[in-house]
């Protein structure tokens, strides 16, 4: 193996593809980066066997090739080595030979033949969807995966298609959130996508309408961007049928803004955390919603303009349920839908309809 | 007690003062900040005894007092409430309440006569020196200061005024850095000062010329700025004499600019992390100077071209220690004076005479 490439262009290869490198699998090799060199310039891949990224990085190949070098310590070479030409070429003694300018380093490489497969994505059933979409999609949902694994199926997200609009959910147990959109897609389709995929899928998504294009297996997922593909395995079971779970009506309708309803529930969650599980109390009252909280260290109340249809009621929250939903939300004035002090709460943006969360409140014990 | 100041005073003041509560004593009336409100506005004061910090805030006070407050707490109510007026006065049952806008917090207090008295200090041993360039001292010399307890009085930096110049030296066996400056004084002043209290002035003092006021007792030292005082207990005992282990001759003198050493050394010491003491083999020659390293993963070698006065010389050293000189420095040319591989190496601005580095080399087992 013997090629030049940009150390600029070559460090957002490494960058791109590490994130796949999570260090949880037993096998050494998935800490190395797995580099292919020929014609067509540079292959560069990092797995943990659930996901696997690949790159392509141009360069100027004299001898092709393949290695798999340590993804930390190339990692850290290449971003330090001057801004310039990078030559990288087999040297005797097993050892690959890197010269930038005046540094040379000659590094130990491990054996591509041992580096796994990727699995191959043949099928024909593909979706497009705009990047800068997808990516507001999964920062809108991700936040509610569920964080521990009493049910696996649940620290995925759902992605669905149906009627032309495409969903994704993901819930766990104490809130769920729905971001949907109208996308031209014929096919039907229902898989569950590990949250952890999704969360660097939309690292290298681009803040921009540019295509992303996205395969499915019965197995594994592939997202196809311009030089790099993101390819995971997808989750098995069934998941919930979210639907079921929300309300079919409710009582009073609050309108409030996104923002002060966040930062009065911030500064009250000071007085909620010690021991306290974050435990604020909301008293919704005809032009203003009283929030409050104590602790042994003392009390606090806050009151946010609203506009409220329907009677008023009192309801308990973990404030952290709320505080994740209203962060991840773009609308600038939003609307809480509620019954009673012991049914979910639906929460949407006022004037857009692709977005939908519910957070079950806590039942205080009287 | 009553009062009303504006958020972002008040949120300077607690910034400063919380400097100094580390929680690391016993005492918890030190996790508190101590307000005493009266006719000039406020006081407030963070301690742990060994460093205590009073600043002043303006505040219109209807009624005068004093309390303790959880810094923690309070910093972040503070922290998080609407740029406005905050206003602060005992409410009933032993709580205080702070108000800003549409927020009220109630907070227990703890009682401020078992807050500790700060040292009086009124002797009249006062220099005064500016603050940029108090502060660029300090940052020249506390990475020096010895991180183990082994001697305590290397966790201190030696403050020396002599023939009205002052110096600041740190050492921690391996390596020495000391900085110096002309001043308009006339006492001679030898005092050693705790690490933390300068790494926590420095963070204080700003950068312009205006002049920090210093005033020593045979225990204390308080740092006197517009509207704070940093007070400090001094480190016991004498400071080692640093004169004696300056190498009085030298048989080279290598001229390389700062950033290409730096730079070279950063790359090679990634090869010398696993294991290996972070060491890196210097070899000096006429026109140039090889850095090389080598561990279990690989081998490097940098270049960096420099001018040689002398003959030139093999020598290893631990990368960091010549790292943390390195950046530390602030002149781009540089000269190191060294006589053998196993004899200290001497390292100084090229151009200005305020700095002076030692670092020990590693000796090499044959």
């Amino acid at each position: 193996m013997n090629f030049i490439c940009s150390k600029q262009k070559l460090q957002e290869g490494i960058s791109i593809v590490t994130k796949a490198i999570t260090g949880k699998t037993t096998m050494p090799i998935l800490e190395g980066i797995y580099i292919e060199a020929n014609d067509e310039g540079l292959t560069l891949i990092g797995s943990d066997m659930d996901v696997s990224i690949e790159t392509k990085v141009e360069a100027t190949v004299t001898t092709a090739g393949k290695i798999v070098l340590d993804a930390r310590l190339f990692g850290e070479i290449i971003r330090k080595l001057p801004n310039s030409d990078v030559k990288i070429e087999i040297a005797d003694n097993d050892l690959i030979q890197v010269t930038c300018e005046k540094s040379v380093f000659n590094l130990v490489y491990m054996n591509p033949s041992d580096y796994p497969m990727l699995p191959t994505i043949n099928e024909d059933l593909k979706v497009e969807v705009p990047q800068n979409l997808l990516k507001n999609m999964i920062k809108g949902t991700s936040f509610a995966i569920a964080q521990d694994e009493v049910r696996p199926i649940l620290q995925g997200i759902l992605f669905e298609v149906k009627d032309k609009q495409l969903n994704l959910v993901a819930l766990d147990g104490y809130r769920l959130a729905i971001r949907n959109e109208l996308l031209d897609i014929d096919n039907d389709i229902e898989v569950v996508i590990p949250g952890k995929t999704l969360n660097e899928v939309s690292k290298i998504l681009e803040d921009n309408s540019d295509l992303v294009e996205i395969t499915f297996t019965s197995n594994h997922i592939l997202f196809n961007l311009k030089t790099t593909k993101v390819i995971s395995r997808l989750l098995e079971g069934k998941f919930v049928n979210y639907n079921s779970l929300l309300p079919q009506e409710h009582k009073l309708i609050v309108n409030v803004k996104k923002q002060e309803l966040q930062n009065g529930i911030e500064r009250a969650s000071l007085m909620a955390k010690d021991g306290n599980s974050n435990l604020i109390k909301l008293d919704v009252q005809e032009d203003i919603l009283i929030i409050t909280s104590n602790s042994q260290l003392g009390k606090v109340r806050e009151e946010v303009a609203i506009s409220l249809q329907g009677e008023g009621v009192q309801i308990a929250f973990n404030s952290r349920y709320l505080l994740d939903v209203l962060k991840s939300m773009e609308e600038d004035e939003i609307v809480m839908e509620m019954t009673s002090g012991i049914t979910p709460c639906v929460i949407k943006g006022k004037n857009m309809n692709n977005s939908k969360y519910l957070v079950l409140p806590v039942r205080l014990v009287r």
